[in-house]
């Protein structure tokens, strides 16, 4: 006998709501999130974001002490616990080979004005990524590289698309997200010195060459479009990654890891 | 009138086989694979792959200058050209926003005896890559790092799935692509005094310290268990990735793309 309230019907009120809530529109209206995967969970939790429920199949887990550990992090910042049939699981889950452990939470996009930065910040500003597996790609790779935030210009960004959640393996939580406006964006960089680094085939320099230590912030562009020319224009730094084959082009996420890693090096 | 023969029947005998040739078996026996787009079409066609077959929709074309060229290409080498209306066209397309165009052509996968290296080859030897769409961000990558070939190890790796032509946006035609057994390729290796480096958080050497000069290959794990222990172990080069955030690893893809631009940078 499970200690916790059990739902056996997938037209259970609360599996429509976790239905409902994949849309971006009911996630902003409701402020809240879905979050699947023991990892994805427990680095939501670690970065403090407030878990309001939890449902738990045990036939899917994959580790049974992470899940109790995760149901008592849960049971202390008082979130409703539910166990669901393998059925009404299967209904609410997004992906394939789930581990039984799905959460709603609280989300909070981070703000300009209440970002803290060090004093020489790494930032990486990404411009019209439209595809979320890639946002939460660059998500992960912004965050491993010790990059202080992920600031999204003139773009409606869902960061807290499941998709954008599972890619960045709940790294979205931990890495300061924002959407800002192009001019505002523009305000602030010129008031904290920011230096913006733009990779662009035309430049001189390789990102070997360019001094990439002090204040910056690596831009991004959208997948096929690159760069706008309103940001590639103004960039402090301009910078090419060499490339040795017939390939003319790198993918978003991995031209700006190479950068943000050759940055790391020259940091450190 | 167009001055090709023309598809209008989503029946036609070769329309049923375009469709058929979208399973490994079927490209496997038949020796043939399928290349959706003008970029794709054009770099097989650079890489001498030869063109049996070239589908046009020219109400999806976006550039018709490109197009004719491709056209002059085909025929300049007997590939059979045909004109497809719209909703045929539309049946054999395995991509949204197709550019009209549709090749059908012979593949052969490179071989270890017949692989030409220059003398301090630079290699990336893969292990058991699931998903075809990181294989082909795989390639991608390491064609634009110049490596000479990529080598799937102990997988009967398909190359020349639709997906992993796409997502190496047709560079899978380019680089070398090989599948090899694991003894056969530790042999190659030995022989050819290519050393192996291997990333793990385990390690005490950064890629910025290891030295990744020299005849090399390094060594990409899967997407969720990483390299095996038996790959891992006898590594020449361990390194590790440091990372500076929550985040306890890179997507494969990722960290193989900062490790082949350090080897640049080391060796350039």
């Amino acid at each position: 006998m499970s200690r916790f309230p059990r739902i056996e019907s997938r037209q259970n009120p609360r599996i429509k709501n976790l239905v409902k809530l994949r849309t971006t529109k009911e996630r902003r209206s409701q402020g809240l999130c879905l979050i699947e995967g023991e990892l994805e969970l427990t680095r939501a939790i670690a970065a403090g974001v407030p878990l309001r429920e939890l449902y738990l199949c045990p036939e899917h887990w994959r580790d049974e002490r992470a899940a109790n550990e995760l149901i008592s992090q849960a049971e202390s910042q008082q979130a409703k616990v539910f166990e669901l049939t393998r059925e009404c699981f299967e209904k609410i889950s997004l992906r394939e080979g789930s581990d039984g452990l799905f959460g709603v939470a609280e989300f909070a996009e981070a703000r300009l004005t209440s970002l803290k930065l060090p004093d020489e910040p790494l930032l990486v500003i990404v411009e019209g990524i439209e595809k979320p597996g890639n946002l939460g790609a660059l998500i992960r790779t912004a965050e491993a590289a010790g990059a202080n935030a992920l600031i999204a210009c003139n773009a409606v960004t869902d960061f807290f698309n499941p998709q954008v959640i599972r890619n960045s393996r709940g790294l979205v939580f931990s890495l300061p997200c924002l959407s800002v406006d192009s001019d505002a964006l523009k305000t602030f960089l010129t008031e904290k010195s920011i230096r913006t680094a733009a990779t662009t085939p035309a430049a001189d320099a390789t990102h070997w060459d360019a001094d990439l230590r002090g204040p910056l912030a690596i831009l991004a562009g959208a997948e096929h479009e690159g760069l706008s020319n309103e940001w590639l224009a103004k960039a402090d730094i301009k910078l090419r990654i060499p490339m040795r084959g017939e390939a003319d082009s790198l993918n978003v996420n991995t031209a700006t890891a190479i950068v943000l890693f050759e940055a790391l090096r020259q940091r450190s």
